[in-house]
């Protein structure tokens, strides 16, 4: 990752601090992910590059901070976030990376912003920040292989197999499904038949 | 059945034309449930067999018709029913219902309307017929008896699992997912916790 030294370097102690060594070492292995897929469906490295390394950087360890953030970025009251707290860090992630470390990109913001729910029609950028997050070489989960295998073949249908997935695994815990993740699924399914 | 002979024979012609023979069966015994059900929770048992018989008068065995019909009632443009054949006969019933079987009561009309798909804030009359067309008694499918014994002594909880298995189902079949069910779906999580 000599190529994104610097990128590392800016971001890495501000990372460390809010989010904890081993979130910060899970944003690395999905800007690594996110690098090889860009690279192969044409997406910007660059853009994948920051996306990647950032995107969790509203997933504050204490969560009496990601709260105080949130309620200052006037996250919690929008939307149904505030139902579920796992579903926050994206929304605020992206206020993160957008008021503190200077990033501008809207295509970048949304990568972060819908890491975790999916929407729909999903830019390239964001499908391969989701999905790299999904696969990344430490995710170890039954069907994680398959997947893998697939996003680098048919990124769509990997999506809509993980999304699939999430949604099944959400029921099982009794969770809030993301009304998000619904509509990314449906226009996948609808786009892929 | 003898109470409602009257309701019976008002629309038994009409529903065996318009759906068939097994589906009027299947309606049947809807209304049967759904008149249990409305004496177990203190729902007004004239309104559950009205709905009852009635979920389904939407659901032409024949297709063409379905389509023309729904078309004139302009069903078809509205909300998500053009993407999946299936979901348009609950919108359809209710409108049959209104224009040619003079139902004038919103309640029974939405118990029709949404008996498919649910929806968020659901009423204990749309409740009942949702679940009633999942177990009525020749409803066979693996995990039923539980959802049927459920059904008489906590609704919201049998219509969250009916509901949780639905979606999974859907997921596994590969169908669109009807917004409105997560809606029902998420607001029955927030309510039973």
């Amino acid at each position: 990752m000599e190529k994104y030294k610097k990128l590392i370097d800016k971001v890495e102690n501000k990372l460390i601090n809010s989010i904890g060594d081993e979130r910060y070492l899970h944003s690395i292995r999905v800007m690594e992910e996110a690098i090889k897929l860009a690279n192969i469906f044409n997406c910007d490295e660059r853009k994948a590059a920051i996306a990647g390394i950032l995107h969790d950087c509203g997933k504050f360890k204490n969560e009496d901070e990601l709260l105080k953030n949130a309620y200052n970025f006037d996250i919690i009251q929008r939307d149904a976030y505030s139902t579920n707290f796992a579903l926050i860090h994206g929304a605020l992630g992206a206020e993160i990376a957008r008021r503190e470390l200077n990033i501008e990109d809207r295509d970048i913001l949304n990568a972060i912003q819908y890491h975790t729910t999916g929407r729909e029609n999903m830019t390239l950028l964001e499908k391969i920040i989701y999905i790299s997050d999904y696969i990344e070489p430490d995710r170890n989960f039954p069907g994680v292989d398959e997947i893998r295998k697939l996003a680098y073949e048919n990124l769509d249908l990997a999506l809509l197999k993980a999304m699939d997935k999430t949604i099944k695994y959400i029921i099982d815990k009794g969770y809030y499904i993301h009304p998000y993740t619904i509509d990314a699924r449906n226009y996948l399914i609808n786009k892929i038949k």
